[in-house]
């Protein structure tokens, strides 16, 4: 037996405004964070690590929301848990006091993302498996009872999701055994940042297409001008038959967004990425019918409620799931199995810190276990922060390499713990000796 | 000139959990809870107050979200601030990282609506008036131009929003003296809580019944049976004439909602509030259509896009604003002023702590401003907790009194912020002395 005996949490900050990398029409200058948690267990070998992301400020509310969320896991028993985690989920969910600042929504959602994540991180890593194979080996029945179905049975039984899920069961192995060959295609957005030069982003996407990899993303929203001449670019660029995706983070009402990509159109973008407000459901049903170019959405899709109506107004073409803003796997698996029973495709949310990591998981478990497919799915990639994972993900000919390392992928290194932790890590306290005795005054005075 | 020069944050909670005082098929043990903030001026008789409302654990989520929004108002001249409310609320809502952790929802929103709550406060009793007076003696354009439409083009543009509140310009002092002899109707939840006996209940609707109200709420969702011997008791109590709302607080999906409510229509309740996830539009929309009750939602309606929604897939009857839910008065006018488009009447959300003192104001603006009706509103009123609040809210005969205190009646007495300041106030510290120990450790240990 092995229990869990604590838990320890991060406030992680990196300077990715300084040089605009992550930058778009809505977020100018975030620094890409992560509120991270490690679950300690009395064997000293084994722990748990799962965050949530954010681009700065904010970051010590989600950290607060962990502290408060994870309290009932200490004493828990590894194996028990790994072997109920629709049972802990749903104990952890059924704090009432708690889901009244949300429900299922803003930091406490986003909190319990990270425990669960950390759960389903020490789950596998208990079982010594990474993650996408411990839930591959999981019965059809055990997935379904993990997975986050509560209010959403007019849309998808849990009976007919184990059925669903069935059918699949007897080739999973095929399939792993396609993406240990082929690996799980992928997109790349590292070039379109929109506060990139011209001549930077030419030179990213030639590094791309040197790296055979034809699908761009590029941010547009802020001025029509600019957005025409640098899809000009990239179309040139990639070719034809090359993938060009534009993604406008939310800055757009519904009426803009239909004026506004109809100048794009020209370009022949694959899919418009958040044209407008993420709880809009009617607004991006509008969009949709409106224009001639897919919608893509989901990054900021709070939660199981807003994709199952997504899927009932057939407001877009491409559900983008997140793994830190979903309530960790266990919702995850609610939208991807709603997705499968639509024949939506799901494209997973990766950048940041670490959602590469985690969604490479997620996108190998859609098609081994969920889906079985892989039309018109690519899960994205940024060549981003890597460098902080214990172990990064591996890329090969614009597809990822389905990791064999245990667990979740999610470890930070130690030495990124103390160097960015905020704000008295390392690099923050070299930065900003003064303000970090100010933060400190601050935090001392409202202690007191 | 009059500047803010800083704030005071508290993590208020009551023990309303002791004697299941708001207790509700989803929410059994709350303690009613007010993360609170003062703004200081330099003038020591000034100062703006504003919370959010909670039920207990992630009350702290919200005092720290109100501590990384509040930082842009130190330093900021209070009639620069009173005479551009909108353009302070803009100012603080663009900021992008914690906009992240939202968007407008959860957490970070409920912080945002308690620091504009408190800047609406400080404005009015700087023009030392109430503030539902403050507004009434606004523009049309000025009203227009504070109300958060962000996103609502596609359903009222700002012209149609001034050109709505011009025609009722002229007539607003009719109004105002029709409350000052009146007051604005309101129905009562005191009597209907879930973990109250029959006979608690029964003496609670007697006592509403000789002060002249019989508008009664009841919690439902738990047990069917319990439930037709509830409501059986309170409609044989108020008559046929009499109000019977039921209000299941989230429990059911949307099959069972429809199942659930078709056994409680022979009490011909006036509407079922809250049947299902506050998130759920099309959810609602079909459970109103399958059912002959009124469906009344809102007081977990995140933000103006979700009741835009409402409105546009016609999914409620009654909107029922939540005071510190929404980003306050800011965005309440902005789904006030899409209500009134709509014509449907919004029925504020009272009770918990402070709500009340809220929410008079807000209903006063709504018919003196917004909709000039008063046709099926009905604002809530729970007995409960209003000692104290520095100018509790005043009823006679079943109505709200228009309060003459000044600013958003959001004061809290000096005496409960030394008394219940969690975890250390005097109330908490007799309770739990163990507990408070373990929490300060607990705390020294995150800061270290």
């Amino acid at each position: 037996m092995t229990t869990i005996t604590g838990f320890e949490t991060y406030d992680l900050r990196f300077p990715t405004s300084l040089h605009a990398d992550g930058s778009d029409a809505m977020n100018k200058d975030g620094d890409h964070s992560a509120a991270y948690v490690q679950l300690l267990t009395d064997d000293s070998e084994l722990t748990g690590s799962g965050f949530t992301f954010t681009i700065g400020r904010g970051n010590d509310i989600c950290v607060q929301a962990i502290r408060d969320r994870v309290q009932p896991l200490i004493g828990r028993d590894v194996d028990d848990l790994a072997a109920h985690l629709g049972g802990i989920y749903r104990e952890l969910a059924s704090d009432s006091q708690l889901r009244w600042i949300g429900p299922d929504k803003g930091a406490e959602h986003l909190g319990m993302a990270a425990v669960m994540n950390a759960v389903w991180d020490l789950a596998a890593k208990r079982a010594r498996k990474p993650l996408w194979r411990f839930v591959a080996d999981m019965t059809s029945e055990e997935i379904v009872d993990a997975a986050d179905l509560s209010y959403c049975s007019d849309e998808l039984s849990d009976e007919d999701a184990v059925a669903m899920l069935r059918k699949l069961e007897p080739t999973r192995a095929e399939r792993i055994a396609y993406l240990e060959e082929h690996g799980y295609p992928c997109y790349s957005t590292a070039a379109g940042w929109l506060g990139y030069s011209d001549d930077k982003m030419r030179r990213l996407i030639r590094k791309e297409l040197d790296a055979g990899q034809d699908c761009v993303k590029l941010k547009v929203g802020l001025n029509v001008e600019d957005d025409i001449r640098r899809c000009g670019i990239a179309r040139e660029m990639i070719g034809p038959e090359g993938k060009l995706m534009v993604d406008a983070n939310q800055v757009w009402d519904v009426p803009t967004a239909i004026e506004w990509m109809r100048q794009l159109e020209q370009f022949h973008p694959y899919w418009i990425e958040e044209p407008t407000h993420p709880d809009d459901v009617l607004g991006h049903a509008r969009i949709r019918k409106a224009l001639g170019v897919k919608v893509a959405t989901g990054e900021h899709g709070m939660n199981r409620i807003l994709h199952k109506q997504m899927f009932q107004a057939e407001a877009y073409d491409f559900c983008q799931i997140d793994a830190c803003r979903l309530a960790s796997l266990n919702e995850v698996l609610a939208v991807q199995l709603m997705a499968a029973h639509r024949g939506v495709p799901v494209c997973p949310h990766g950048g940041g810190v670490g959602l590469c990591e985690l969604i490479q998981h997620l996108a190998i478990i859609d098609f081994v276990v969920v889906s079985g497919d892989l039309t018109d799915r690519y899960a994205e990639y940024v060549d981003h922060l890597h460098e902080h994972m214990v172990t990064p993900c591996v890329l090969r000919d614009g597809a990822y390499v389905p990791p064999t390392d245990l667990g979740y992928t999610s470890d930070i290194k130690d030495q990124t713990l103390s160097d960015y932790s905020y704000p008295q890590g390392r690099y923050w306290a070299e930065q900003y000796p003064l303000d970090l005795a100010a933060v400190a005054e601050e935090r001392a005075t409202a202690q007191a």
